[in-house]
């Protein structure tokens, strides 16, 4: 029962996941587009195979050690949509690349070349894309740069460019109108220009991966994209509540708190601060303009206002005073941002009906 | 050598460690009083046996789960300086009293009886502290309800009530001038007051813990309080060293990254984001205005002004642009709050001299 379970935990309705990997696949299966989930979200590979059975064609990764994690788990086919730079990196990833079907990113020419080094060295080829800023100003070589460090990428005998990829998901929460279908339009339009400009060199682009969870079905739906790598949509969260992504009854993930302390009649303290619930998506950020770090159910006008380590502090309002909360008394709350949420948690407790089953999260800390 | 390890990764310079240690614990000796330093910043029984073995009287932690750990570990005597509400958390604490020299913390008198009715049903008396806030309205009873609750919890004939003891850290981060002398004489004298108007009751108040590291040193020097509980202070960090409790130099935990990408002059991106970098203490905060979620180390005007979760992205301003970052070039960072961090690495690296430690952070993610 939940009132057992230890707190603060993070419980996962698995019916809602259940909906959202069907619901997400069929979409994107509408438009014959191939669907790659970023793992990053649960970060279990018992969840990519799920994603897998219900049609993706394989995962998203952005480290060797998380790809490492979920091939041991059974997935086969893994895209490290990350620049690796680094010659053990690159080496771990060329022996994972001789037992399962894997891809990596590349951004820059002295990243290309450490590719290249290694994969020479090892007597290996490595499936390779290259990665475009189309905005965000993040990792990604520069879109007017892109054919001419294509260009020389397809000269290494070593590397198979076979595709590109852009990530522009978090350029959105900037934005004062948030008209993610536009959004997702322009960033596959954009690429698909840039791949037909790269086939005209000669360069065979097989791939055009594009999408996060806000934009992947609208940018699915421009003709020539090829792939789009969601993640958030597994769990959904607060944010993209906000964002109109999905209702706040689709977030499969909540934290269950107890309340420890009721020092005045506006103030509840519950047993989970900033360990418990991420803090990288702000209170008050434009244009969510989230009323706190997470959104308390069945309690409207309670919120989590501040945190420490291991407090967090309900600031309540006139109706959530009326509940007469007590000490000793379990809240759900559900983050602003799963994913980054999931990384402070060793185990989620996946909740399927009554059977609460407790899932070391295992790709989570992987940092290398 | 620090060239070869993976990165990211968590570096602490033992020797600055060292020093912090010994420095705290003269300091609080020469006012005759206890420390009892807050394990969260480490999460590590190792350093905490260091802390002892410098002076400290035992440790305290947050969690039931973290005393288990430091337990495990070889410390034999916790402070658990939070409310116990739950039954079988409770149950845990009592059954690590049986093999330690266990405190815990009680705020309420629901929390009291939880605590009294665990205690009477396993035959155990349990030694209690009273938690009091003393305005940062977090957990604590409040001031002026103070000798009310502790009347009734004397009562008890299972839970033994040897002490008072108050958070208020940070409470200074909101303040805007930082007179943290002051602040630290404030807390102490209206502890020790509160104490004598609890012993005037019958109460044997013989604890008064209060400080953490901003105020540790001038809460001991207060006549009558008897333990101070600094934390951050074994590592220290940019918040700390933007408060002016320890220079830049004296904080002894840093994170290594790699230069994964450099987009453009001006733009140099980095391999850690928020997995790596805490963002409980956000850039700009009032009055640190700390700029960036980091010191970057030998670059003086390169902030790391956004992180997405695998991502830091390092504005260079034109010293940084002249330093000429390459592709592969690693990076040292000392974030914005260490405890927080230590937090999202499952390892730390030990450096002593040449040597490298891999040490796991056996504490770490302990929520329950």
């Amino acid at each position: 029962m939940l009132e057992n379970l230890e707190t603060p935990c993070l419980v996962i309705d698995a019916e809602r996941m259940d909906r959202n990997i069907q619901a997400m696949a069929d979409v994107i299966s509408q438009h014959h587009v191939k669907l790659r989930p970023h793992a990053k979200t649960h970060k279990l590979p018992s969840v990519a195979l799920q994603q897998i059975e219900a049609g993706a064609v394989g995962i998203t990764v952005a480290k060797v050690s998380e790809a490492e994690v979920m091939a041991a788990g059974g997935v086969t086919n893994i895209f490290i949509a990350y620049p690796l730079v680094t010659a053990s990196k690159i080496e771990r990833a060329i022996r994972l690349s001789e037992q399962i079907e894997l891809i990596v990113g590349v951004d820059s020419l002295a990243g290309a070349q450490q590719l290249e080094q290694c994969a020479s060295r090892l007597g290996h080829s490595l499936q390779v894309r290259l990665e475009i800023d189309t905005g965000f100003r993040r990792t990604g070589v520069l879109y007017e740069q892109a054919t001419a460090l294509a260009a020389e990428i397809a000269l290494m005998p070593h590397l198979r460019l076979t595709g590109i990829y852009t990530f522009r998901g978090s350029l959105l929460a900037g934005k004062p109108t948030l008209d993610v279908a536009a959004a997702g339009q322009e960033e596959g339009t954009l690429m698909v220009q840039l791949a037909e400009r790269l086939r005209a060199q000669g360069i065979a682009i097989t791939d055009v991966s594009v999408g996060s969870t806000p934009t992947a079905a609208s940018a699915a739906a421009v003709e020539g994209v090829t792939e789009v790598r969601p993640g958030t949509y597994v769990y959904y969260d607060r944010m993209q509540a906000r964002l109109g992504l999905c209702g706040i009854e689709d977030c499969a993930g909540s934290v269950l708190v107890t309340v420890v302390s009721r020092p005045s009649a506006d103030l509840a303290i519950i047993d989970g601060g900033s360990k418990t619930f991420a803090t990288d998506v702000q209170p008050g950020t434009d244009p969510l303009q989230l009323l706190g770090f997470g959104h308390v159910m069945n309690l409207e006008d309670a919120f989590l206002v501040r945190l420490s380590e291991e407090h967090g502090m309900l600031d309540l309002g006139p109706l959530a005073q009326a509940a007469n909360l007590q000490v000793g008394d379990k809240l759900r709350i559900i983050p602003n941002h799963i994913c980054s949420t999931v990384n402070l948690h060793n185990q989620v407790i996946m909740q399927r009906g009554d059977a609460f089953e407790h899932l070391p999260v295992l790709a989570r800390g992987m940092l290398e």
